[in-house]
């Protein structure tokens, strides 16, 4: 199997965010340019990564919905279980943590870690908070190759270099800090305050551009 | 003033952050190949980037932090307040909620919404919360130019065209859902789960490939 480029994969992950959508509201086709209008991209776009697939559209019709996303999944591979962790039970942790309780049956968060101790020991969202001491114990037992890092700009570095070294193969950062790993460990960088304020400054040109006119 | 491309206000904001940290470290000099190293940008970008700016830097110590900061923030208009709104105060709303308490003198939400009668007219990290009910009438008096999005995906659509109504220019979109927007509206979508999604599938395919070895 080869490796799908990140972009593709993105994608992929829309379409079954919005196949899914569809799904539950009760339609079994959707068209390529409904799925193209949904997620973004361009009809043709969606039409080379259809053929990928073993599906039959029809032109009345479109694409049977369930098919479509059985393959989209067999591709994504996310059949078997993954295990992840947290690190940094704040509120975002506490988010992550609710929101992944039962809706991805092939996702886990099994652990998560904190220095507070009123946090260790306690149990959010089905998920129990040990202390950061025992972060690369944890990991390495229960074989997580995915690591979450919810904890102040701080202390994300020194996080990721202990998820790292517990054998963690992929990290989503959401702490504003750029962080260095190794190359093979695969991360993803959110940072919702410069998204905040690329908008904050984006609302101003806006603003300033309208009292031109 | 022209309009500066959304990549380059990302990287000015990138700059700022490391630029920050620098500062409460105590360095008072820069050097570009170190901002380079740190944003995750090639040196001929910072210097680039520095040309917009009336800086003077040595070979010997570098950039001034501080004249750096202040031509960054210049650029950026980050003078004046903006003020925004939240929509949504579950975990993930409360967490930006406090993030944003005093830490940005600049950016400042006023008001929060929520449809739980039990978190109405209740305050969260200083900032009260309105039923979603008063959302329009709300941002227009206080004349509101970002909204951010914390509710759940199947309300997102609603709340975004609620903002665009009472005249926000710029949307963060927190919610995994795909928004419609009209053009003018500046939109950024974060999709943490999306992130995770991906990350969980790179982690597989490195499992996948040291096995192979």
């Amino acid at each position: 199997m080869t490796r799908i480029p990140q972009r593709t994969v993105e994608r992929f992950f829309r379409y079954c965010q919005f196949l899914h959508t569809r799904l539950e509201a009760g339609s079994e086709f959707v068209f390529s340019h409904e799925l193209a209008g949904a997620v973004g991209v361009s009809p043709e776009q969606v039409r080379r990564d259809l053929m990928n697939f073993r599906l039959k559209g029809t032109p009345q019709r479109g694409y049977p919905i369930k098919e479509f996303m059985g393959e989209l999944y067999s591709h994504l591979e996310s059949g078997s279980l993954t295990k992840m962790v947290l690190v940094g039970v704040g509120n975002l942790g506490k988010a992550i943590l609710s929101y992944f309780l039962k809706r991805r049956p092939n996702l886990c968060i099994v652990a998560a870690f904190d220095l507070d101790p009123e946090k260790v020991d306690r149990v959010y969202s089905g998920c129990r908070v040990h202390h950061i001491g025992q972060l690369e114990r944890t990991v390495s037992r229960e074989k997580a190759t995915v690591g979450i890092i919810t904890v102040p700009a701080s202390a994300a570095q020194e996080a990721a270099d202990m998820l790292v070294r517990a054998g963690v193969r992929a990290i989503v950062n959401l702490a504003p800090a750029q962080l260095k790993l190794p190359p093979g460990v695969f991360l993803d960088q959110i940072d919702i305050t410069l998204s905040i304020e690329k908008a904050a400054y984006f609302a101003r040109k806006n603003s300033i551009k309208e009292q031109l006119r």
